[in-house]
């Protein structure tokens, strides 16, 4: 079993490997990762050996095969079809980010209910009418459904997540969702974080000022 | 000292009592409050008597009175200046949310590279070219740059907010900012955040399969 907080911290290894590979880095010792991304040396070689250790003593890790093995662990060595729910400004910055894209994450489709924005066009796709969902998440084999709705209208599309019986949703709503225990929810509740941000201005003023 | 973890807690109480208030609930019981949050009753009680106990026995909580204190423990009684950096569609997104707005972050600014954005609207702003950041900065008493540059801008955005003093970065560009600690950093890495769906998603599929 690798703990949760090892599987915590591989998508930002698998950040940095990436970065590393697009910079023409094809091997990198565990000091030198360790110094670019402000942990110790031996927490990075402690974590990647839970994967059977893929640094050699003397070489460092191979980049490319490091990504490649993390990559397998993450899930993302095969490519995820995803549909954004809500094409607002957040969903059409979720549907054209070429971050998502290049790691795998295909984005299918957007949805939303205002008959002004359906027809649209985000990038290559076209806004399709919400009532569409349900039918388009079983032709097209979609894995993901990225929720970025008025909170008002977050029940019914979580009606149409568990009729269609998608896997996950990726949900960036201030609600909780409340699905069944086969929907896994990964959370991006952005009021929290500001909220977070605002606390700890708080105290660090505090701080200075004692 | 308040632990971390309730801290980490504190946010999310906010967001649910913000909705009772909103519903018009005057005050309610630990086991409502629990029910809702799914979490338990003793750990509401236990999380809110840090606080000095704002719950009475056989009253529960005045929802006003503890939206209030919680709100002057995360620093949002008073308002936060905020720009945003940045003005594709995430940089409208965050610009526009009345969420934020609503919880006493006013959104002064929004600042672009690209001279085919600056002088256009975002909502009531108009994009302003990044080179009069510093000076806005100062001027107008911000608080908060929230940065939704591509990562190859975010070193220039980060000199300039290195010189003007800002105290704050809310940071949702896939780069673990190198900051002075003056700077206090709240990440929203959106890539990261996918990457651990993707893990949980291979995850339960294998334990179907089993």
């Amino acid at each position: 079993m690798i703990s949760k907080a090892v599987i915590s911290r591989l998508p930002r290894y698998y950040r940095y490997l990436g970065e590393l590979i697009e910079n023409g880095v094809e091997r990198i010792s565990s000091d030198d990762l360790s110094r670019m991304m402000n942990v110790t040396a031996s927490q990075i070689r402690q974590d990647l050996n839970n994967f059977g250790g893929f640094g050699q003593q003397g070489y460092g890790y191979n980049v490319k095969f490091l990504y490649g093995e993390i990559a397998k662990i993450l899930g993302v060595e095969k490519t995820h079809n995803v549909v954004v729910v809500g094409a607002g400004n957040l969903g059409h910055a979720i549907c054209k980010y070429q971050g998502f894209i290049k790691r795998g994450f295909n984005m299918l489709g957007i949805f939303d209910v205002n008959p002004q924005l359906i027809g649209k066009s985000v990038g290559e796709l076209e806004i399709l009418p919400l009532n569409e969902l349900k039918d388009f998440i079983a032709e097209e084999n979609v894995d993901i459904v990225a929720l970025t709705t008025p909170k008002e209208a977050v029940d019914n599309v979580v009606e149409i997540c568990e009729e269609s019986g998608i896997r996950a949703i990726w949900n960036f709503t201030p609600v909780d969702l409340k699905t069944s225990p086969s929907i896994l929810v990964e959370n991006v509740h952005l009021s929290d974080s500001l909220l977070t941000l605002s606390y700890n201005l708080k105290n660090s003023r505090n701080d200075r000022m004692e």
